[in-house]
């Protein structure tokens, strides 16, 4: 019998990525990016160490393609921010649901272990933001550049600083733990940045 | 002779203390908080461990009083933001020299160690939170209060969460590296928060 890539293996080898996805990001969250291992990754996933160095260099790439794929669950094949024409309501329909993304556990402990590595680890910090994180704000810069177009937004405010605006208190609240993270919260740092970034 | 606390022991003393608190901070940034130990510390300050414990029960009180010097240090002796009655300037005077601290080697490292911990280690973040950040985020409350007062600012928001508005994108700019921190970056997210919170 000739080997040949057949709808089986296929279907196999996807099984085996989404295995390996998911054991990375449960690994990472409780052991922490230091501690990983490849060999671990393989055990909890149940496949053999060769299986993932056959498709990743190293747990840096395994992790960030999780990552990857987590974000495009959240999404639910979204690539765009809504954009129903009224930019307060479509902004707070997408805090809100970062939020809960950041205050569930599925997401919390493995993004906490491999944001902590990046603030330390300026490479894997740099990878992280190229991969993950970048596009993501892409699409704020997008939404927005189109509430510009549309004479909502200020022209003269440059869209990467004011999505920060949007973002940034929102991050550094989850990140640092300073006070909860709720959806009462996404809405007052939405109005107030508005208010900021509004036409006049 | 009577043993007896001279002033040439507290002398000594303040600067055993001193050396076991740079030594605490330098160390931190290079070997990052989990490798970070006591008897490190003791060695690189060239003290014994007992001394060490005499005065801090763990590495983590060492380290956060040694953040606390570090503040108090940058502060020069400050326990109030500027307050000209020109929020905005004050304000922006406030973030550039907060750039600067961010950007410096002697903050930078140690700062990142102790932060990436704290994203990991609920406990250790929560008491960097409430020993060294919160009493730093109530001053911002406490000058933004006093513009509310003097009708610059908006009676109707919040303060905690306003000062959040103006510190967070630099914060989150700094722990995710997404962009360079320069004082420019600062005047503009001052000008746009402003505008967000100011009195209407």
């Amino acid at each position: 019998m000739a080997i040949s890539k057949t709808p089986d293996s296929t279907r196999r080898s996807e099984r085996s990525r989404r295995a390996i996805l998911d054991a990375a990001l449960d690994l990472v969250g409780e052991t922490g990016y230091q501690k990983l291992t490849i060999e671990a990754i393989a055990a909890r996933a149940g496949v053999g160490k060769q299986t993932i160095y056959r498709w990743w260099p190293s747990k840096a790439a395994v992790l960030l393609d999780a990552f990857l794929a987590l974000g495009e669950d959240a999404a639910q094949g979204e690539r765009e921010l809504p954009d129903t024409g009224d930019l307060e309501a479509d902004l707070k329909s997408v805090l809100r649901a970062t939020v809960d993304e950041l205050n569930s556990p599925v997401y919390d402990a493995p993004a906490r272990a491999l944001t902590a590595e990046g603030v330390v680890n300026a490479e894997l910090g740099a990878q992280f933001v190229a991969q993950v994180l970048e596009p993501q704000l892409q699409l704020y810069v997008k939404r927005l550049r189109s509430a510009q177009e549309a004479g909502h937004l200020d022209p003269d405010v440059d869209p990467r600083i004011a999505l920060e605006l949007i973002t940034g208190p929102l991050t550094s609240r989850w990140l640092l733990r300073t006070l909860p993270l709720t959806h009462d919260y996404a809405d007052r740092v939405v109005e107030l940045a508005l208010r900021g970034i509004s036409a006049r």
